[in-house]
């Protein structure tokens, strides 16, 4: 079986991940890793291709890009237009659609895929809500996220004027209502009051009820798990009170990165364009027979 | 918008909820109702065409086959050859991939779409298998169902000499382990000891912890609700211990029927063959404009 020439773009902590989900996909060969500086290259990379452009890996089938979101549109047209497949795991919500729009045409163009926001959330959670809403179209569906690290919030944080470095918790309150526990490490002389003000003024936190604390060390308490609690409450035909319920708890970067994988072998299989997770079937995330997969999961 | 017309085809519990779930779709026109008979019309289709042909009620999209499962494939055969989009809840686990097999070629020799086993399981909970797989692809899923009725154990029950009426329950002890509770209304002089030993022997009960007791009036035990509570426990590249829960606790027909439905309108969607609900992209479950169930949902 011909394996699937994949090439990693950006190595933060998805990338690192990409890479370990990589290894333990059958039908994938790793063609390299696409970085933006050559110095400083950590150990494990020492068997692989590691580049600053991607024309310099050979073939390649597909890009995950595990690159900062704002930068997803620039390497996803690129590579699009030069015939390679992407993937990747943009999380602005409301940018979505526009960003689906504007590859689409690209990838149609040069006969390629992109699948887009390809994560938890964005990306399976929004199977399950896709898939709770056909269940029950009417109703309500609440997403609860937590308790886990936001990444967007603790970024957010970390620009503040005063601040070395922070962690921002969300911690869920139900009915999609969230609270923030932000942990802060000062900079020498950095008053806390001043720090809280900021932060609970910045759109990110203005609307959620923030606690804001200062610790010694961000780093001793940081922890990669995350989680998920969907519920739906609706109505099937005229049946009232049909209950749905998806939980998770996860290490949040080692799931990014094990669904961009299952999205890259989807890209392979579907018609140039770009997806979001909801239009692609969910059997094409998966190696192997189809028919052995239908026989073993339907 | 033109909308689909829709053919329910069998008028037991699943095709009453089916027709309440189209008059609650606003994209669907009930074409009309296919029974084996004319004799004893419930008075709510009087509304309607009920007819024993399909034939006789003009155009037909899609037809709704709510008919028992071993029925399935007659109906779905003949339909297909037509020109008639087809849906079913096929429910024979071990046998679903051979009937999409033999369904697929004539679909596609007749340019019309079958999508079979679409209930909730088979059906929605696949999906949410084949994606807990997707976010984990080593671990194990346990389904576990219940506490519900079981209509296939239940029809079993009242094939047994001396049982008028029976109603089988099945009860999760975890880990897809189940506990059939059975409730059965005797013939008058039939010995309950002598039922339980047939009961216990058959097939359906052999390998289950099975509790038989005899009742006054099974209708008054009989209960439509049912659920269900999926695990994995799995790992995402080489990072153990991902944990993902799926919870329902529904009105089985109800849902059942809203599911047909939803895969009615996906019919519409699909290229000439058949399918089961996994190989078929979410977003075509739905009813509107398709860019702003992606801004929705995703």
């Amino acid at each position: 079986m011909k394996k699937i020439r994949a090439a990693i773009v950006g190595y933060g902590n998805i990338g690192r991940f990409t890479l370990d989900a990589l290894l333990e996909a059958p039908d994938f060969e790793i063609a390299g890793i696409v970085r933006r500086s050559l110095d400083n290259q950590p150990a494990e990379l020492a068997p692989y291709k590691v580049v600053t452009d991607i024309d310099e890996l050979g073939q390649v089938d597909v890009a995950i890009l595990a690159t900062p979101t704002r930068e997803v549109e620039k390497y996803a047209a690129e590579y699009l237009a030069k015939g390679i497949n992407t993937v990747d795991s943009y999380d602005i919500h409301t940018s979505i659609l526009e960003l689906r729009n504007r590859l689409d045409k690209i990838a149609k163009a040069n006969g390629t895929v992109a699948i887009i926001s390809a994560g938890w959330d964005p990306g399976s959670d929004s199977i399950v809500r896709t898939l709770m809403e056909a269940a029950a179209p009417k109703g309500i569906t609440y997403t609860n996220f937590g308790p886990g690290m936001s990444m967007g919030h603790s970024v957010c944080v970390r620009s503040k004027a005063g601040v070395k470095d922070a962690l921002s918790m969300t911690i869920p309150l139900g009915t999609g209502i969230h609270r923030r526990m932000v942990y802060v490490e000062l900079e020498p002389g950095a008053d806390l009051a001043k720090v809280t003000a900021d932060i609970k003024a910045d759109p990110y936190f203005a609307s959620d009820e923030t606690h804001v604390m200062a610790v010694e060390s961000v780093d001793a308490v940081k922890d990669m798990g995350h989680g998920v609690n969907m519920t739906r409450k609706g109505v099937s035909g005229s049946t009232q009170n049909q209950r749905f319920e998806f939980n998770m708890s996860i290490n949040n970067p080692a799931l990014t990165a094990q669904i961009l994988v299952a999205t890259a072998r989807a890209a392979m299989r579907q018609a140039p364009g770009a997806y979001t997770m909801i239009e692609v079937p969910v059997i094409d995330l998966l190696p192997g027979n189809r028919d052995a997969l239908i026989a073993h999961l339907v």
